[in-house]
């Protein structure tokens, strides 16, 4: 039947065993990877971002990168600042943006939040500390992935910089040389805009969740701000995962970029031949290779004594 | 205030005139392009589908890219084929997927629909068929735009493709040697997965509404599928906006790829630099170039007799 038409087959494709006629998928390299090939990201490294209805989004932060604007965001989390946030502006192909809307009480920073972070948009360091994507990049001299996470290097200044790929999380700012405080964030829910790429301080990626922010109704005045207040999507509740009970503690893994099965991935997902593809690319652009992400059960409650 | 930050500022740059310190923005160039580099697209190339609560999305159709596919979707339009169509799939960063649900009676398909189109997915074209995007590709020899789309050019068959890109509408299909009929639609709502260029028919572009498919609610199934029809979204008329009474036809304008003003934008899209912007790129990739679209007045009504 045409009407599951498209991507049914690859699902097909993916339920069949690999053969010498059917290469192995992406999906069947990421089903096989060896937990050695898996990272587990920290629990203080998970920031829930609950949003009404119960509905949670989980974020990596890379506190690797731009350590002082995630220590921020960590100390906000930890505090009751973010009381009465919403999702208050959508805007179609480009990002989600929470926190304060204007007209909410904003509480002085809690202790610990530093008012003006330095501008952590790009980081200096070798080419090689990179794990390399492999294909060009129209944005930088080379791309591929620091800390796990999607990134591009250039020659021109020695530095690599996080990339604004789907699901990238970063931190709202004014005109330099404000570089924003980490009290209202954004998620990208559209084609990558790379052009913020060194621009603007990137904190993480949405691991779980995405489709509560990116299928939000698009706010309606300039640059996706809803009119009225009414309108938002109020954040029921903002949370590092290491506070919560460990039962309901979610957990991630992440397939680490220098592993061997990442690399295969790879050489996938830029050559997809199976019973749906006729011709390969032969190349992937960045934002279409983020580091497959899986959840694992909660741990069990640790005994007590 | 931090909570208007991000893009708050960049249209506070917009709203200045360009001067020696402020370099002309993206729209800048876009609001003063002459009429010639804007290119009316025909009624006749333009389909709307109204989804429910009136939510109307145009669709500018690429008959010249893919004339079999584009012809049957013209008289599926004209037909009562579509009757009882609705968005049964909407896959987070892939596709929103429209058409005639598993178990919704499909009636015949209208004279003059090609069963079994020609697989119009690639075009034999010189390289200077296409207007050129001026940046590396990783999927292609090459990146720029054919027939007001954007496309790729590929060395190895001499063939151009259209390039899926946010918005890029196709025709869903089972496995080769089908490919589609044009009864089942998708349209992309992610970063574009250019792996599917080459390999399915790419039959136009969203040119307006794309926030009424990019903001529905996901299907929890595999691949995006709604669990109950209940949860789809009706499609309440499908219609060539030729067949459209002149008040009520929109009409769009795109500025053309082969334009000096295009030119211009391009290199604003790549080099950002103004009162937001710290570190141009110096690049942009084929997706974050898409072809600007405006929308027009209606035609006032023509006089009669």
């Amino acid at each position: 039947m045409l009407r599951t038409a498209l991507l049914a087959l690859l699902a097909a494709a993916q339920s069949a065993p690999p053969s010498p006629s059917r290469p192995a998928t992406p999906s069947d390299i990421v089903a096989a990877a060896p937990a050695a090939d898996w990272r587990e990201v920290r629990a203080e490294d998970v920031l829930m971002v609950t949003l009404a209805g119960g509905r949670e989004v989980a974020i990596e932060l890379a506190g690797d990168f731009a350590p002082v604007h995630v220590a921020n965001i960590r100390a906000l989390a930890r505090s009751p600042f973010w009381r009465g946030a919403s999702v208050y502006r959508v805007q179609d192909n480009y990002v989600a943006q929470w926190g304060l809307r204007d007209g909410t009480p904003r509480p002085t920073l809690p202790r610990g939040v530093v008012a003006k972070p330095p501008a952590e948009y790009e980081k200096r360091v070798p080419r090689t500390a990179l794990a390399p994507l492999g294909f060009p990049d129209p944005y930088a001299s080379a791309a591929g992935y620091l800390h796990g996470f999607p990134a591009n290097w250039d020659a021109a200044s020695g530095a690599a910089a996080l990339a604004h790929c789907y699901g990238t999380v970063g931190v709202g700012r004014g005109g330099p040389p404000d570089t924003g405080d980490g009290t209202e964030l954004y998620a990208v829910i559209g084609h990558g805009p790379r052009h913020l790429d060194r621009n603007i301080a990137v904190v993480g990626r949405v691991v779980g969740g995405i489709e509560h922010l990116s299928s939000l109704p698009r706010g309606t005045e300039a640059l996706g701000f809803y009119k009225e207040p009414a309108q938002d999507t109020a954040v029921q509740r903002v949370a590092i995962a290491a506070d919560l009970p460990a039962a309901r503690r979610p957990r991630f893994e992440v397939l680490r970029p220098e592993s061997a099965s990442f690399r295969r991935w790879l050489q996938a997902r830029a050559n997809r031949k199976d019973d749906f593809f006729i011709r390969p690319a032969g190349g992937v652009d960045l934002c279409n290779a983020q580091p497959p992400v899986r959840r694992a059960e909660p741990r069990r409650a640790e005994p007590l004594g």
